[in-house]
């Protein structure tokens, strides 16, 4: 495996910073939370102002979403962006959002502090090169079927461009186990940490598919060494437009927190 | 499933036709055969001759190249278009080249007269979608964990933007088994053939990734009721720049036309 | 691969001789039917009987039946093998049924002429030592995730201890996709026949689990160059106890029959 | 899913009762140790006496072996499980160990304090039915490629015959990707502790192949709710006849008791 850039000098671990003492990586465990799709203006104020009241400082929501069928809700674009950026100013929080084409990269990246890339685009190459022609983080999650090595070399490509700044989000794998929507792989976590110096995040809430098993997966990430999950959280996850089965409301999501944090201290 | 363009009226299957009498579908079995990569004008010209006077119609040869590392050879881009463009008016065939980005579906329109879209990006959404706009018939292929449903929604993306020329390519999916490169899922013919209206071609090379299955699973193809195969055919398949394991050589290649086309003859 | 017994002078195909003239390997393309579980003996008379008119040679039946849930059918045991041997007898039919208990050979071992061990038990290697110690044809299914190193592995299993009267059989493995009850691997096949000098069988009935689709597979197994098919039969598939859905009827019976043998006649 | 046994009362833990105040189940945390094969008196003495010093309670050793090919070591049989014994006495030792055959059963139990059901056999009914006739402890380890209710139903199986003194063990299912030996799953934990009343212990030596895999996965397991873990230990890995490249050595063992401790007792 040629890891040119991501594997290089992997002892000094790679922090994100994202400015206002908000990093990802090293001695931070970071806990980001957020609807799965940006809905309204109201729904992304609601979860922003809870999320600043819990000491969380990054917010997600998918503005561009990726959905299997052409009839799903395909998200609100650019004005989902603008929602998001109006909340986080209000609420001093950093943004992480999808981004699926490359013609909107550069449109969109005032809007945000961290683009995600998808895992049905970890493979997507000309939106790879053109996220790392940028000087901004990147969340790559893993490919649904991607195995270990395709994963970092598609963190290479960005990385090639001159973008070191590079998040990996295990997200859970594609088995014959259908119990849970994906099967999260935990084991990706130490592995990766041992084969780069990137920083790893963990998110449950597309790992199982099940609200439930989001708390107990948090745990076990804080175990294993990641730097960090990625939760969906909702006010009201019945109603969300997408997503809600593996949402969690703002109760469990404070439990969650609270657990997640005494496994970490407990460790470090 | 919503399958409201491809699943309509899929009685009447629909004939892809790419003009000067070459049609995939209905009462054709179509071979599609070159090389995995343009590497140089004279490899393709000489693929294409051959092709040429084995009676062939269209010819095969990446261009723009998906690898997973950034250190592989990426094609030619447009350049390797032009060649296949050349060889094709020389040898009047047809071509088939895959497009990895939205923005250069435009200007590599006037080259192909089919458009591939890769495993990779069966679930690139940007790109399904700038493809649907054209008036030219696109290959989807099978990404290597999707599911039927999956894929045929990816078609419906295309084809709710406007273009129904559709051709769905099998190439193997990821299995456990790591005998072969991919499992050639066989099955997958019939229930496609069942769903919807669009021809079915199957990729042996990809599909197995060793020269010596191209041949049987090829007749397996024609016996199952597909429309067609795509094959790796090159004259010295142990210089090829990628994939050279799973192209077959110019005898081997008239032995497979030789021994499809009696099983297809046989049952139509 | 140590295949030191199965992989020995393959090139002299093993066929494996039933007596009557029943054989299976080489120049024969076998053609093996029956219900899934043999249910009673007006039940197994009836098959055995339309079997026989239709120039079929081998009846199946499961007597011992391994099943998920301990709440489902188990089968009539040795009731239901004294059931296949009378029918047998009065339509000059051979048996194939599955032992799944070393207990249960000795004693079963006249009722049935050819041992059928399951995918569930292909590494019970207790199992196999005991069959192996027989005189008797085994036929050994893959193992829902058996690579094709284990699942040839097993078959030595049995060749070490003196039996080396082994037919091999695909009929599917286990992966993401769902459409179908298994993937039918039919890539197996040409694999198979190059590493060892057994014949292989396809299943079909499992192999996809869903009655429209044994038909395509069948020619494809044809195609492919199996030694047979292995196909679940039923005079009402609504009715069946077991695996109704993936049974077929006597008139599609006989349609497969047909259209198999053509594609068969085509190539040798 | 019928869980007619093990699915019953599930709120009221059930608690494993080996005697002399080992137990596995609600307020303990388990940690089984020892080497994958039994080799020799000496090998089993030695660590055995290790696990005595470091107050383990449970000696793991395999005396019948599943192995791949015929022409692996296969174990040493009841002789193995004889040295099991008298290092067991010596050291206050409980011991489990695996049983392949039915017909073992019987014989064996003697010297066993927990039948281990090994990933091959997860769905040999025969055996299974065979270990829930008498009163002793099973362990029930997930099949490579077993679903969770496939899982459950089997050890229905051996509840219905009237033993419902039944561990189950993850050890990682089969996937694409093939950095890991297994892909450790370890969502099943929290998904078993809400459908069972059952202990679930973890292995993440089989789970994951690699040895510097087996520390953080331990962590995890225990902060995902599992009630212990079972690991290969081996004073010498390099010279194991078996699984050598998955055991730890004696420092790396005390190293995970202790912080894996930490994790447990952070929890409770």
């Amino acid at each position: 495996m040629n890891l040119k850039y991501i594997g290089k000098d992997k002892e000094s671990k790679r922090v994100i910073d994202l400015g206002d003492n908000v990093k990802i990586g090293n001695e931070n465990f970071t806990i980001i939370g957020g609807p799965c799709s940006v809905e309204s203006k109201e729904q992304i104020s609601k979860i922003a102002k809870f999320l600043f009241e819990k000491n969380v400082k990054i917010l997600r929501g998918g503005a561009f979403k990726p959905r299997t069928s052409p009839y799903s809700f395909q998200g609100l674009g650019l004005k989902g962006l603008k929602y998001l950026k109006d909340s986080a100013e209000k609420y001093q929080l950093k943004i992480i959002s999808e981004i699926l084409d490359p013609r909107d990269v550069e449109k969109s990246i005032d809007y945000i502090d961290i683009i995600q890339i998808g895992s049905r685009n970890m493979q997507n190459y000309a939106l790879l090169k053109e996220v790392g022609k940028f000087n901004k983080p990147i969340m790559l999650k893993r490919g649904m079927n991607a195995t270990i090595e395709e994963w970092l070399m598609a963190a290479e490509y960005i990385a090639l461009e001159g973008n070191e700044n590079i998040v990996l989000c295990e997200r859970g794998i594609r088995t014959f186990d259908n119990f849970t929507r994906n099967t999260l792989d935990m084991t990706a976590v130490p592995i990766l940490k041992g084969l780069t110096k990137l920083p790893v995040i963990v998110d449950p809430s597309h790992g199982t598919g099940i609200r439930h098993l989001v708390s107990p997966m948090s745990k076990a990430a804080a175990a294993v060494g990641a730097d960090g999950i990625m939760v969906e959280v909702h006010f009201n996850p019945e109603e969300a437009l997408s997503d809600g089965h593996q949402s969690i409301d703002f109760r469990e999501f404070q439990e969650l927190i609270d657990e997640t944090k005494k496994i970490y201290d407990c460790i470090y």
